[in-house]
């Protein structure tokens, strides 16, 4: 059985979505499958908003771009290189285009509870991998904000944002990958 | 298809190995895995050790049961509740006892590397449960002693120990997960 490989092999980091609505309990089975991830001492720290409204899409996508804007200008060279190879800019529009972000939190008086949250988000994106559905894990530099839009408590923090629908090309590459072996820096 | 809810939901947290040896190929499949997810600039920041030799596994052990008495003697008094009712003290046999400890380390120097080394973690977990595997994320609170005993380069921080083998328990217990409906802080 192979099926997990197979999944994580297939799976494309997607930043341009197709406007076609998705099934909303889709995303929900990915929240199901995350509650299911461990977590330091079982705080199961990870904390979601959904959203689907076009107007506060559009609010996420104007502060994310104004956080970019300055992000951009000064990030390292070796990033504006990866950036320019990739066509990556300040400009967002998957937060806008897509049908659905899902907001991931943190809750921060949790032990290990960025660990715990990213395990979890390793779990999403293989359970949206196989319900079809396609996502990039987009991480603003600055996050405070969007305490404040939801008012949420300042205890959950921002870990990322994943929009949600169906990939917008019909062959997207892969990044390459390193050989395992580079990965591997011992048997003993 | 639901197969990552059930893997997901089947899966269990695991402290306690039989000493039957496994075939070290799940373990190359897990990283495999691995190797597929995402991460910042696509860096791949994840680097593993495999350790098989058992008077290695023991110095892990008697290093890492050094500092978990300092880390239970300094705990908060929730956190050793929590220890006392899940049976969790300072002794990590698991360590000496799993056939392979799976040591997972990050490139500090990649952005997002230990988010992304989490994701891939979860990936990791999931494709163990698959092939029947079971293990714990195992942390201890000092990591910077690996280095010196692998002779790798200090860019490297160790993010998590895995022990891998087949559960000893025939039933082992889940631990309770909280409703979605309290993950879920907003709905637009």
């Amino acid at each position: 059985m192979s099926t997990i490989l197979n999944l994580a092999k297939r799976r494309r980091t997607i930043r341009s979505f197709r406007h076609d609505e998705i099934d909303i309990s889709d995303v929900y089975y990915a929240l199901r499958v995350a509650r299911e991830a461990p977590s330091g001492a079982n705080k199961q720290p990870w904390r979601f908003i959904i959203v689907r409204d076009q107007s506060l899409k559009k609010r996420i996508r104007e502060y994310c771009e104004e956080v970019e804007k300055e992000f951009h200008s000064r990030a390292p060279e070796w990033l504006r290189d990866w950036f320019r190879e990739m066509g990556i800019t300040w400009r967002k529009p998957f937060l806008e285009n897509a049908p659905i972000l899902l907001l991931v939190f943190s809750d921060g008086t949790a032990p290990y509870n960025v660990q715990s949250t990213w395990l979890a988000i390793g779990y999403i994106l293989l359970a949206l991998e196989e319900r079809g559905l396609a996502t990039v894990t987009y991480t603003p530099s600055k996050v405070r904000w969007f305490n404040e839009l939801f008012k949420i408590d300042k205890r959950y923090v921002l870990q990322t944002i994943l929009p949600i629908g169906r990939a917008a090309c019909d062959i997207c590459s892969k990044q390459p990958r390193l050989p395992l072996d580079n990965l591997i820096l011992g048997v003993y």
